[in-house]
């Protein structure tokens, strides 16, 4: 793995985790910072309201949209696993990405991309058959996948030949094999440590693990989570190594 | 109101109304009579695995498919009214008619139309602001919307410019004014009588009300409900009328 | 209406309103404060995860508990109305109130009392045979219902013999027939002016409404919402009210 | 193992999962020829409404009623596994055992037993962590918990001092290692063949896995399941064999 390009490297963001009266995460202060914003779709977190407002904000501050699904988990905000079939990723994945493209139609923006959430997106980096539910989704609205470079999302995107912009994440942990480590709380984040390793993967193209190893990494794109306080700051840390 | 083309009219019926283990309606049997399918989306009723049966379904015999979306409320099928604001009720529907279309996507079948269902259907016909929701979301997607004519679903359809298609129930019965009798559990409907209503609207364009007087009614399809024992019988009977 | 005796009046806070990841209000601070928690139990928001740590946390601070049972609504927070069955109202009462239980079982807390939540709260007040269900789940259980006097709440407890305890509420406005206008939105409340209200209800039995006439006001607990931002100040100005 | 005394052995089915509108199963035919019923909680099936009419069913007919609690998951009908913690798995069970103990009191009918259901009872068969929250639910309410012998719903049971009733399922099959085979659609079992093997493992204390092979089988209750179309006469077969 050699220095990524970094011209080219967006910041994401998952957007629009309220639900109802439950407010969520910092959209305001994240939409201004962020070039991507993966819009939760009503399974894990959302609602047909708050993505109306969440793809209007977006467009407000000229942030791309994809579609970021999850399992059919409120409580859990799926980040706990559920064993399905793949028919049955691939169906609700492609009910949340039309129900996301209807607020879309709405707002005249396109589709930018399909991002797995939470304990979906390890189920899909884990498993080819799973994955190709996404891909299948991905292929029909003809966007690329986010993902975790050297997982099934990339190798069946490619596979199937669809676009495939791998991930860095700044707030969560790696183990040693590349994997990333989801935590089902919310957490803070150094904003210079975050910083730190995007500048490091940017111009080395490896990180550390939470064990100290070094892993080779392979992004387009680097995830801010929004459901820290002080998410702000650590995406505007990492837009500033970006542009260093 | 004077007798109506018959060669225009067409068969719809609710469709997809299944959810996970938990069947309902006959659509299978039904699916070959009816020209047109209303598509459950979630929030009354369907999953997004039956949304994709459904939709599989209805192309296979040449059935085109519009979008029913409903109020969110399994347990009640979307027949207990709710207070929602007018912008509630555009964000439910464009939520629904939008993960339609993910499955609409997959089997390359275009959106056909909107039609409200259940107490969503009762709270459009008689309120202008709601349907106003309705209504823009059928102008987004270049669709008509089937309602009953000469409520708010009419008035307003045609004053944003959106294409209405009237509908003739003939397993419902209609009160004195001419609104519709939604009943929370579903009945027998004898198939003669059934096309008898059929027969008696096209050539004279009336129907009886419940207490036996005549009302007008301008209707372009004729809706026949899936969730009784003998739907396909009526639908049958209905639509041997209309070749008559 | 004279003066109440203030020795007996305790102050309510709806609590556990959080939901998964999500949180809401403000427990951890207002319960030092509060003598009685009316918990959610899941359908207006709540979990079961949730509850288990709110009761824990009532019991810890000696707060008393009562269920607080809400419309199956979590998107619209039990605040849009639906139109039950009064079979429906008592059937999701029961549901509820007993879903508590199980966690009072486990901490060894008793069952307090039963108020309804948002809207049904609203639609018991107006409406006899729907208040009647929840009567008579209290009767069941043999605990108190709280409401508003003056309001089908009463009426129907009394007559069924189930006993009644009014609220003040000091952070929502009555109209002028006594009616709480409740809001879909949390609003901030004046720390000082809601004491001024519990102050004034106390010595002279009396509220102003919106519209500055004089209501007559009976009650026995001060309600407290938990949703703004300085709840816990608004129910502490409320509590130094009622010892002064 | 040895020959069971059939003098005590009781035949259990579960029931009241419908949802809604949404029928299911053969409550009305099962419920003359049963003895324990293990009603559905309204998280993988049932809502208030039907667990208040089953409670009353079970009444008329003098059949025990346990609690049936399962995955928060309607779609997936409580048979797609989830990863929880041991606290979550405690916190649905109370939750849902609770919700039932609320119509039992209306009924007045005492709460028998708790049995998980579906994906859950497989869960916790194999994790006795998982176990030990449905165990701490039952003695709580010092009812005995229904299982698979040899599994950790035994051994914890019986470590906590629970009481355990083993179940013998005559329309599941059972692999080499005694486990049952959990399919997620229903499926039709052969009366005879039912009657069979609960006669063998009456009289011999064993039955045939899926594969051959004999397996030791200590039991208390049959349980036949509702969901196929010709359970009612499974049942009848089965209690035939046992009287026999």
């Amino acid at each position: 793995m050699t220095a990524q390009r970094r011209d080219n490297i967006s910041v994401n963001s998952d957007m629009g985790e309220a639900f109802g009266l439950h407010t969520f995460g910092n959209d305001p202060a994240l939409m201004p910072v962020i070039d991507v914003a993966n819009v939760a779709c009503g399974f894990h977190a959302g609602d047909p309201g708050v993505m109306d407002t969440t793809v209007a904000l977006a467009k407000a501050h000229g942030v791309r949209v994809g579609a970021h699904p999850g399992l059919p988990d409120l409580v859990g905000f799926g980040r706990r696993e559920m064993k399905l079939s793949p028919d049955e990723v691939e169906q609700l994945i492609r009910y949340q990405v039309g129900a996301l493209t209807g607020f879309l139609r709405k707002h005249d923006v396109p589709l930018n991309h399909i991002k797995p959430h939470g304990s979906l997106y390890g189920m899909l980096a884990r498993d080819e058959e799973l994955m190709l539910g996404a891909v299948k989704v991905a292929r029909d609205y003809n966007v690329p996948v986010f993902g975790l470079a050297g997982t099934a999302h990339q190798r069946v995107a490619e596979r199937e030949g669809v676009e495939f912009v791998g991930e860095l994440y700044v707030d969560l942990d790696y183990n040693a094999e590349g994997g990333l480590i989801i935590l089902r709380q919310p957490h803070e984040t150094d904003p210079a440590a975050a910083a730190e390793r995007a500048r490091r993967a940017i111009e080395t193209g490896t990180i550390l693990s939470i064990d100290g190893g070094e892993l080779a990494i392979d992004f387009g794109s680097i995830c801010v989570h929004s459901d820290t306080p002080n998410s702000a700051a650590v995406a505007t840390a990492v837009r500033a190594a970006l542009s260093a």
